[in-house]
């Protein structure tokens, strides 16, 4: 069993690349044709360019059972060594969260997923003890509500409440399977992110549609080696064209985003 | 429309009872019978005893595609006016909780979901739009965890997080749908809870098997009318025997619950 900070770093170096493509179907934006059809037509479009594919579940859900089926076709078209992450943002008591680990993991065979920290400890538990599988902790999320408790300070050390979730991950990594998901949209939190976990991989929306600065996710979010970042694009990919050529728009727009990522890294390098 | 906390008082007035059948379904824990016949007959052999049924998403994805559609069958099985809870504490940027609020509610038929804090308000947003459907807000839950985050202090209130999220849920609240889980595992927060929030539906989790105490649930959580409260037992009502006995031994676990209750009820009575 390889361990996921190894699996990750695999895909990353094997595809030169460290964009993540969001496969969010939404059949308002997406060119007339089926879930499956569409997402197998951009994997095959963008596999070489991208070291990981983000599946967000809601997508999936909202089309009912067909959506789900789809879903998990998806997750198995997916070749390896590139990563799949189940973007579903769970997280319920100890004993239910173990039936969502089972669901995402062994049911859907996703490869990482993202889980909401806000029961604490014993909800996130039973994620971290597959330890091949990474587990992404909401500490900093890239909308505008992200403010509303995750900047809240705490009280006496005045730290905002995101760098005390960044900390107690840190306690949760005995496995060298968590990272956290730290929003494009907020750099300067990204940056603090990064200083306070250092080693861990960090999942990073909010490029693209959401107006995030990638220069400045580049420069803050990598880690020593300008490593240990997945850089999301969802709409900015998949939905580059509503017509027949949304694939090789999709091709073109994934390259983009890592010819940009490069070029900045090349900037930032030592 | 009915505006959801008509639904909900209707619902607790015509079967005279706060009992919410938590129904999640565990193959280890279950009798030999497929789980939407277990689920059916549990329902039927409870249904005048509850106002609500709550079904925790986690065990039926956890089962797969034929889980997800016994889930569905499930919610069209239970007649009105009882409350179906789909219990799945989901939450994501503005657009994407759209897509979980469309699935939960429109596609799965859902009168009440719960929902993550942890992102704010723009990530609550589309839940609250549905004016008939019930948003049951996290705040204070019943698991050892609860404490690592929701106890947080802030800073300079030096209010714990979980007082700052009942009064933002207060907020929230402008169309008369909101409502907050409160876990019985910690009556004094409970208390504080329903002193923040006086006219707030309460969901409380953790009577029975997580050993929350049913006097102080009903002393501290219910409002000035003597309700407001949806008290859930999941594992104590359907499994109370796994024999073929299974639906009476639910019935009589159900009944027992409402009855205690209304005795603590009669002991709070003015």
């Amino acid at each position: 069993m390889t361990p996921f900070y190894e699996r990750l770093r695999e895909a990353i170096r094997s595809h030169r690349s460290l964009v993540c493509v969001g496969l969010d179907p939404d059949p308002a934006l997406m060119p007339e044709v089926g879930v499956l059809e569409f997402n197998k037509a951009i994997i095959d479009a963008t596999w070489d360019l991208a070291c990981a594919y983000k599946l967000n579940l809601a997508f999936y859900e909202a089309l009912g059972i067909d959506g789900l089926v789809s879903m998990q076709k998806t997750v198995e078209h997916i070749a390896k060594p590139v990563i799949v992450i189940g973007d579903g943002k769970r997280a319920d008591i100890g004993s239910t969260s173990r039936a969502y680990a089972r669901s995402l993991f062994d049911v859907s065979g996703f490869d990482a997923v993202t889980v909401n920290p806000y029961l604490g400890t014993d909800s996130v538990g039973p994620f971290l003890e597959y330890e091949d599988k990474g587990v992404f902790i909401l500490c900093r999320t890239s909308n505008e509500g992200a403010k509303d408790f995750q900047g809240l300070l705490a009280s006496p050390s005045g730290q905002p409440l995101f760098e005390v979730v960044a900390e107690k991950a840190r306690l949760w990594n005995t496995r060298g399977n968590v990272g956290l998901v730290a929003g494009a949209t907020y750099p300067l939190e990204l940056r603090r992110i990064r200083e306070l976990c250092p080693e861990m991989p960090l999942l990073i929306p909010g490029v693209g549609a959401q107006g995030g600065d990638l220069g400045a996710v580049v420069k803050y979010g990598v880690d020593s080696r300008g490593e240990g970042v997945l850089i999301n694009s969802s709409r900015g990919i998949i939905y580059a064209s509503k017509g027949k050529d949304f694939a090789t728009a999709a091709r073109g727009a994934a390259r983009q985003l890592r010819d940009e990522i490069d070029s900045h890294l090349a900037r930032c390098a030592p």
